[in-house]
Order: structure tokens, then C-alpha cells, then sequence
């Protein structure tokens, strides 16, 4: 297996300028995310402070970075990561079934805009799941319910389908939804997940729905799920001015690291934890 | 006279940032620079890593900033800050012989990348000169010597030719000199200011040149010289991951802060500065 110099989770300008930088300073790299980079890019209507882009849209933003890394021939895996582990002088990153290797890891995946649901974190690992190709074996022949923040995440739920033997999906949004006839869409807003005797329940206002497992997807997963030991503060990951985090090989830049949620401060921070994961490299290889 | 926001001295990448995230917060601002912009920009062969806009010519990402500060009604003012001195409640900025007044002043110099010449820094204050305008009158019919690390800096020699009774000028670099006939160009490279009885010598590799007054002039000045009990760390100035100094009201940003020296770390700084700026003139207005 290959294992790559330095792994970037994130495709938004953090995750974007961090592969730039690396890629110019000969590592190989691993970009994690999405074609579609960030969501919060590509909605924006119009931009007004990014230096040398004047009034940028959001979408024509989101498709320069994209050309930017073709034209570098970086290119993006869309692979959703579960977990990293700190191997000892490697980290394993979980992308469902598959294990994934890289010397180091520079976090950019943004900042959890939505609050938890009541239930969610305690039964985290307890019928409670972030990541659907993970752990969708556990629920093989058995019921899922599937709280999706984004059109994204109906990839997620189709794919429980063919996995499970009933799957619910409960749109957090008002867009229609595009998924196969075997998925129950609910039009109701979870408002907590509860354990019941034989498994968990959704509560909407409207009702309770028995499910074996229940699949939170959104775009970001707290960083503290994601990379055991890291130290947070809230949502955000603790950093020094070199963006490193307190886990040696690990580093944060972007929306991750604390306010301000700005597209150039993401993109300048993404470049400095390149700068230092090749840094961090360079030294290791010599000792 | 009018007591802008924010004075911002720089126009490089973090200047540019600073000043357009400032407008868009609808601060006042007094950004202070070139209309050549940086000069570490304009030179840039390509630039391969500035998110947005791929293998960008330096002379082109300058020119996006001016159009930018042009398109959102930033003037720059081509002022030579020679002080910063902290008032109370505000600060007074020595552009020459005129006083400006800002509430608040975000540091974007640049670094100084030349070493100071030997017996520069221990003649500081004592005929040894890092501002023209300043100090011109001090050498009134007397003789100059004007160390000129840049083209830019002929300007400020013509102007000095039109105070002093002789004007030599030690050109740190190859290009041809434009000059008013009464500068005496000399093309030796000087390796040091000395005390002489009578005044300063300039020692050169050929001889000594004798001189009332010695001017060394350079894009960035010396930030410790130029921001009175300002903390600094050898050529960079401490700050904090809000780009906060030492000086409550003063921040800093860019390569000033320290390495890496990257355009787009340069200009997520400034956001981050200028952000941080606005919030304190707002906490200060409640007060």
C-alpha cells in the first residue's frame, strides 16, 4: 500500500491551498473530500475580500480551485474518513472498509455549524454512527434510520439500502430529495435519538421511529471523533502559530482551527501546515 | 484632521487583505504604501501556489490588487511612515513633517531581508537616518549620504538634493540610476557607517566618503525602530493567532510576523488582523 507524505482532509480553501503548497514542495500527497469541494465555498453568492479575485461567486471560487488542482495533477479521493489513527511513524485513516496510510495528516475539514442532537454524542459507538461505509456491516439485514444535512448524504443512505432491510431518511433540508424507492424519506425534524429496550429511537414532533442504527452525516464530524487525543476547545482544534496540534504529525488549518470563518484566513493556514507537515517530514527522514 | 480607523502601513499581500476586509466591515481606513504595491510581489517570476489563481506572474497579482483596492474605493497614501507612537487613545503616525491619527494601526512592512550595515544600528538617531522626509531639515546645506536599497528610493535622494548642499548616493543594486544631475552617484558598495570626528564616514570597499548625514533606506524598516516598545523576536514581530502585539491596538501581519514568507499566508493574516482591529474599535466604542 502506498503510504503518501502527508494526507489532507478537506477540499475547501484550507484543505485546497495545503495541497498546493505540498505538491510544490515535491510531497506526495492524498486529498481527501469532494469534486464539488467545499459546500460553503460553492453556496457562496459573491465574495468580497479575497485578495486578487474581486467579487468572486462562490461556485466560480470552488471551480478555480478544482482547475487549479487539475492543472497540478493533484488529484481529489472521494473517500469519507471515519477515523485516523496514530500508528507510531504513520497514521491510519479509516475510509470504510479500507485503510489508508500517510506519514502525516493536515486536518481541514471545517467547523460542526450544526448543533449535536440531543442523544447523538452519548450513543456515539452505541448504535450511533457518523460514517455509513464503516459501519453499515453492523446493521447488514437490520433497520437504519439516516439523519442527512446535505443532499450529499443520500449517496450514504442509497448504499444502506442495499445493506440493510430498511432504511429511513430524514432530510435536514428543504431540497427534494433524489434516492431509490427502497429508502422511506420522513419529512420530519429529528429532534433527539433515544435508546430504547432493542435499539435506538428517532423522535421527531411528529412521532418515534425504531431503528437498529442511526446514521448522522454532515459535511464536517467533530474533530475530537475523528482523531483520538486531539485536543479541541468546542468545535475547534487546538493550534499554534505553526498549526500544529498537540498530536505530533497531526495539523489543522481552515474553519477547524476557530474564528474568523474566512476564506483567505483558511487559505493562508492551509499553507503554513503544509509548509511544517513537510517540515515535520524532512526531519523525521533525517534522524 | 481626520482620526482614521484603521492606518494600515503596507501594501503587500497582508496590507491588501487587511485593507479590504477593514472596508467591508465599513471601518475607515488609511492604507499606507506604494501604487507599485509590493515590490517582492511585482518582482514574482510565477507564483504556483496562491489558491485561486493558478501560476499567477507576480507584475499580475499586483495589479489584481490594485484593481481591487481601485474597484472598492481604497486610495493609497504614499506616505514613508518614519513613527508609530502610541497616544492614549489613538495613534500618531510621522509621515514626514505631517502627523496622521488612526485608532487603530495594523503592521504589514514586510520583512527586512538585507542586514543592517555594520555601525547602522548603534548610529540610529545619531546621523544615521531611515526616513528622508523626517529628517531632511536637520541636514539643511549640509552633506548627505543616501544608501538606497531599491529604484524607489531615488525619489527620496532628488528630494534630499533639494535640501542639503550635496547629496551622494550609494545605489544597492544594478539598475541605472534616474537622478536630478546634483546627486553624485557612486557606485561602490558600502560596507559600513563610522563615526568620524566631524560627522559620519561611509566605508566602501574603494575609500570613505565623509557625510553630516547618512540615510539608509529600505522597503521595510526595522519594526522595533518603528513602533516604540513594539515586542519583537530579531526581524519579526510578536503576535498571537489574532495577529494581537504586545500594543493593545496594534497588530501585525505578513512576513513581518515571521516564516513561512508566502503570499497567501501574508493575506490570511490581514483578514485576521484587520477582523481582530475592527473588533477592538467596537469593544472600545461600548467601553
Amino acid at each position: 500500500m502506498e503510504r503518501y507524505d502527508i494526507a489532507i482532509i478537506g477540499t475547501g480553501p484550507a484543505g485546497v491551498s495545503a495541497a498546493l503548497t505540498a505538491k510544490n514542495r515535491n510531497k506526495s500527497i492524498l486529498l481527501l473530500g469532494s469534486r464539488q469541494m467545499s459546500e460553503k465555498v460553492a453556496k457562496a453568492h459573491e465574495i468580497r475580500n479575497y485578495p486578487g479575485l474581486p467579487l468572486v461567486k462562490g461556485a466560480d471560487l470552488a471551480a478555480a480551485f478544482r482547475e487549479q488542482l487539475d492543472g497540478m495533477d493533484i488529484p481529489i479521493t472521494e473517500s469519507r474518513i471515519g477515523a485516523v489513527y496514530a500508528m507510531g511513524d504513520y497514521f491510519a485513516l479509516q475510509a470504510g472498509e479500507e485503510m489508508l496510510e500517510a506519514k502525516t495528516v493536515i486536518l481541514a475539514t471545517g467547523v460542526v455549524m450544526a448543533k449535536t442532537l440531543p442523544g447523538e454524542e452519548e450513543l456515539l459507538g452505541r448504535g450511533v454512527s457518523y460514517c455509513a461505509t464503516c459501519d453499515a456491516p453492523l446493521y447488514r439485514g437490520r433497520t437504519a434510520a439516516v439523519i442527512g444535512y446535505s443532499p450529499r448524504e443520500e449517496t450514504e443512505a442509497a448504499f444502506l439500502a442495499g445493506v440493510c432491510s430498511r432504511v429511513m431518511y430524514f432530510p435536514m433540508y428543504a431540497d427534494r430529495t433524489d434516492l431509490p424507492e427502497t429508502v422511506e424519506v420522513i419529512r420530519e425534524k429529528p429532534e433527539g435519538i433515544l435508546k430504547a429496550e432493542n435499539g435506538l429511537l428517532v423522535k421527531t414532533a411528529a412521532g418515534e421511529y425504531a431503528a437498529d442504527g442511526v446514521f448522522v452525516l454532515r459535511e464536517a464530524v467533530a474533530p475530537g471523533q475523528l482523531v483520538p487525543g486531539l485536543e479541541t476547545d468546542g468545535a475547534h482544534v487546538k493550534v499554534n502559530r505553526k498549526m500544529e496540534t498537540n498530536l505530533p504529525g497531526v495539523f489543522a488549518c481552515g474553519d477547524l482551527t476557530g474564528t474568523p470563518y474566512q476564506y483567505v484566513k483558511a487559505a493562508g493556514e492551509g499553507n503554513v501546515a503544509a509548509i511544517s507537515a513537510a517540515a515535520y517530514i524532512d526531519k523525521k527522514t533525517k534522524e
